[in-house]
């Protein structure tokens, strides 16, 4: 797997302003650049090679966002499902390759036709959350076990405490999300940064399904917003039963969190936050 | 054009923890719920409907969203162009429509290969930032002019003190993104919320075309986030020469504004902010 440097930020010249006065100064960007996946599938002898996904992304972990993307979309199960993830298609300006080509066992069965499924509504009863909540059931996703562990109010106050120094090019650029995933106890196992905030959370999947990390049991989601129907349909997808937003949740992300027996906590912020779903999972 | 009562927020019990104690507590949640557009269109004896997206937005000006992505993606270029807007399909348990169908006039031409266009590659050269902006040139999107007016910096911090107080939404809720246009002068035009920033912009360009106020020169569009690519594209569309954001520009959202001869502002707060490009038209 080879790996052209990315960038993840640039320099620019701006003008300043303060109180009506410019002067010139320099500003550090992040870098937002389409990303192209294409799946490479089929038996050996009649393989067959398909752009699946164009995305806007920060550069810098293609392959862990590549991984985490078929993953969470329900097209590869595992690391066996994958046999190999590189670069193709001609390098941009930049030097960088924004096109990933990602090669599935022959024995995965792909089906174009589910990505272009209508994933928002199920034939009883046209388009709206439940439905969307179904759909996620017909994907075979059931609800999450309790095992009877708890993670206690510290280690929540800890996780947050954790995420915030680790978002490097949020402190350069002041314009990045963040997930990062922590275990019951607090340790830091992963966390990627993206103009896009599913993608981070994509990454951090895809960083463990690289590394034969799963199953991502009794582990904690921080993300650096909000928390969104599509973070939680990401969760579910790797079973982490916990997720933490720094900022709101939205209804439908709380409806998911409750349908399939998650913990979902917003507003986590020092000492404080809100339990909206599965406060039994919290000590 | 019927509109049944939209829901925006939800009441919900939480538990609130402070310092490692709980207690139960009320909290308001934005609403997020799944929308379809579907298309009517052709000519008057052989008509088709098309669902062409799902979108998962916040209740309350669907109408204004539909007509907005219609227009940002080009698929409508004036108010004249839309003969009918109507929620279709049922009622969700929440006694809300989540299906608009949008009546094209019949000499509208549309193609649904369009909307599955390869939007971010050109032929030329691949998948890339540049490309992504060629791709826009290729939908006759023209760099806008510099007539010689120019918006005192005054004016944008107006436009940013008036923008925080009118998200009504979030300021129950603490979980929403806001898009308000306002004239040259610092007057709000229209403002509007929703749990996906790119919706907020849609439904502030589809209210402009509904109540048939566009072109849109000299305005300059404020949002509360980060001003991304898509968010650039989407005021280009609607020749809208500056935008103020409340955080941190990407680096294509900046490439965008100097390709297309756009002013563009970040970090818009108090009596601060950066220019990005096209200071020509601060003063």
């Amino acid at each position: 797997m080879d790996r052209p440097e990315a960038k993840s930020t640039k320099h620019l010249r701006v003008q300043k302003v303060i109180d009506a006065r410019g002067e010139s100064g320099e500003d550090v960007l992040a870098v937002e650049e389409p990303l192209e996946i294409r799946l490479i599938f089929g038996q050996e002898e009649q393989q067959t090679e398909k752009s699946i996904s164009v995305t806007m992304r920060t550069p810098g972990h293609d392959f862990e966002l590549a991984a985490g993307f078929l993953y969470t979309e329900g097209i590869v199960q595992s690391a066996a499902d994958i046999v190999d993830v590189r670069y193709s298609g001609p390098k941009s300006q930049l030097g960088q390759c924004n096109t990933v080509s990602v090669r599935l066992a022959s024995e995965v069965s792909f089906q174009p036709e589910l990505l272009e499924r209508h994933f928002y509504t199920t034939s009883s009863c046209g388009v709206c959350g439940k439905a969307t909540l179904e759909a996620l059931r017909i994907r075979n996703r059931s609800a999450l076990s309790t095992n009877g562990e708890k993670i206690s109010s510290r280690t929540i106050e800890l996780v947050a405490e954790r995420l915030q120094p680790e978002q490097e090019i949020f402190h350069l650029t002041g314009g990045l999300h963040a997930a990062g995933l922590f275990d019951d106890s607090g340790k830091l196992l992963s966390l990627f940064e993206d103009v896009g905030r599913h993608n981070a959370v994509d990454k951090v999947l895809g960083d463990r399904l690289l590394k034969r990390k799963f199953p991502l049991k009794n582990c904690i989601l921080m993300v650096s917003g909000r928390a969104s129907f599509e973070i939680m349909q990401k969760a579910l997808m790797g079973g982490i039963p916990v997720v933490a937003a720094v900022s709101a949740p939205s209804s439908l992300a709380v409806e998911l969190a409750q349908s399939f027996n998650m913990t979902l906590l917003g507003f986590v912020r020092g000492n404080r936050f809100n339990i909206y779903a599965g406060a039994e999972r919290i000590q």
